[in-house]
């Protein structure tokens, strides 16, 4: 008989952290923007790694509350400032800070929030704090490295794919990494397992951007948020344009190249048409498979490890699987 | 017979430690600016000062090279982002970061200034970690605070005495009590003198701010760097203007008024007829009185703490009077 999982109670008890926390008041331009992006929700599921990677190893995650809240603090900066930088109007619906006040009440309101998530790792287990510390540091600035990336990517003519592979890496993937090995480590976990569980969450973080490249383009539209195709729309560079650009020869090239060129078009149509290029070039199931290869490193790290509670290790491959088989 | 000021000695190990600090290389736009926004020079007061005040109780000042630095790199991040929010082209006579890059690069140059504050702050001495990281915290979301207060006030008709004691308190004064409370923690001195050195700092840092305010009008334009009058061209609401508008009445205030409001008038009478005002309303005398009382207030607090060494003490003391006779 296994027992319930985990995840629901933790989830609760981290929204209840999050919504007592005295982040300050005063002047309210300053902290009404933290609560705000924080109340916009969105899946904390850098928090519940943190928490869930603890309770392989300890029975009481509800003990690294402020570390584990401490990591969604620091994500929903890097998205208050992303977002004045990626010029971006909304943020899960709703109006982004620099739209709801103006860029500079989200300039300094990110800045407080990342004091902030320093406060809230502060509440770690002080025998950890140095390494706690230096391990946020290097994640955190290598985030930052990844959207210095992305935003150099918007106007380079050719990215290749390692490039490509790299920046997501350091854009999103290493802040899951991160969570994983922060919670390891709090619960006094062996080094190797730390490295392990934070290549794991490194190599599934990649996993999942593809999957969302993927998904931007192939989702089900009745089942996906936004509208499918955004990217094709806008030339962003992802993982699929990479390869086709690539790979594509000839006439087709040439038919990708017009796509990508012409400033006035019917958005269905180039939606479809360079939709039917990407299935034509095998580039849907070249990005399916490098999905899978890091999805599969992943899991063979995560079954790596020694782990002391079942019930969690269990929870954390359904949470993981989860997203893995999401429709959006 | 006195030793040698240490002063030079520390600033140029100082320089020596921020010049072969490795910020970062890649990519680029994320670390030529933090060195270039570090090597427009300056000062160095708060690293000194942090210094210095370890000085008073031990020999090995060079031990807390990094937290001091830390201390620079922090107020050179607010720098930088303050620039993009101030629309400042200049800084130091050099293009502002936002001017020489673009916004978007000022923005995460800095975020991740603010994290290498925090990898320098990890070279103290860990068993001060946590009581470092705390009261670092605290005075980093007060100096955010003040700059909020200080854009705030731009817009409003009417800011009282107090509110600007207490905007300047946040935005610079509380820095650099921060720093010698930071040099003296780490020396392992006592908690009444953490908290009277951190006030010397507070109260001597507000009296800098209206000397600022003073230099700006009443300065010798031979000796000032900058042009006299600068506040009352762009009709800053500094302690003298706050005060003026206090004060004034019938004629004297029309005529202030009248500055105030009109948008095209020649520099050097606009100047000279609100200085006239100033000198009239007894402006002059009332910001200097008001300056001293935090002098002296900040010294005596200062000549309360126990210290060890008598050359740091003077060294401290040397410094802090040359700031305020400075003429520039």
């Amino acid at each position: 008989m296994t027992k319930k999982s985990p995840t629901h109670e933790l989830l609760s008890n981290l929204e209840n952290f999050l919504a007592e926390e005295n982040f300050g008041d005063s002047p309210k331009e300053l902290y009404q923007p933290i609560r705000y992006i924080l109340s916009l929700g969105g899946k904390r599921i850098r928090p519940l790694l943190a928490l869930l990677s603890y309770g392989l190893y300890q029975d009481d995650p509800e003990k690294i509350l402020g570390p584990a809240a401490a990591i969604e603090v620091f994500h929903n900066f890097t998205l208050m400032h992303d977002d004045i930088m990626d010029e971006a109007p909304l943020r899960r619906g709703k109006a982004t800070v620099h739209e709801k006040w103006n860029s500079n009440v989200a300039i300094l309101s990110g800045d407080v929030m990342l004091i902030r998530a320093y406060d809230l790792l502060l509440k770690s287990d002080h025998q950890y704090l140095p390494e706690v510390i230096q391990r946020f540091n290097k994640t955190a600035a290598e985030v930052c490295e990844g959207q210095q990336l992305d935003m150099n990517f918007e106007t380079r003519d050719e990215v290749h794919e390692e490039e490509y592979l790299s920046m997501i890496r350091l854009k999103t993937a290493v802040l899951l990494g991160h969570a994983l090995e922060l919670g390891a480590l709090l619960a006094g976990a062996s080094k190797s397992d730390l490295e392990n569980l934070y290549e794991f969450g490194v190599n599934i973080g990649i996993g999942f951007q593809l999957k969302d490249d993927l998904l931007d383009i192939f989702a089900d539209q009745a089942k996906f948020g936004k509208q499918v195709g955004g990217d094709i729309i806008s030339n962003k560079k992802t993982f699929l344009l990479i390869k086709a650009l690539e790979i594509a020869k000839g006439e087709d090239l040439k038919e990708l190249m017009y796509w990508l060129s012409i400033k006035e078009f019917d958005k269905t149509e180039k939606v479809d048409a360079v939709k039917a290029l990407y299935e034509k070039l095998g580039i849907r199931q070249l990005t399916e498979e490098k999905m899978d290869h890091y999805f599969s490193k992943g899991f063979d790290l995560f079954e790596s490890i020694n782990y002391q509670n079942p019930v969690f290790h269990e929870t954390l491959l359904e949470l993981t699987q989860g997203l893995i088989h999401r429709e959006k």
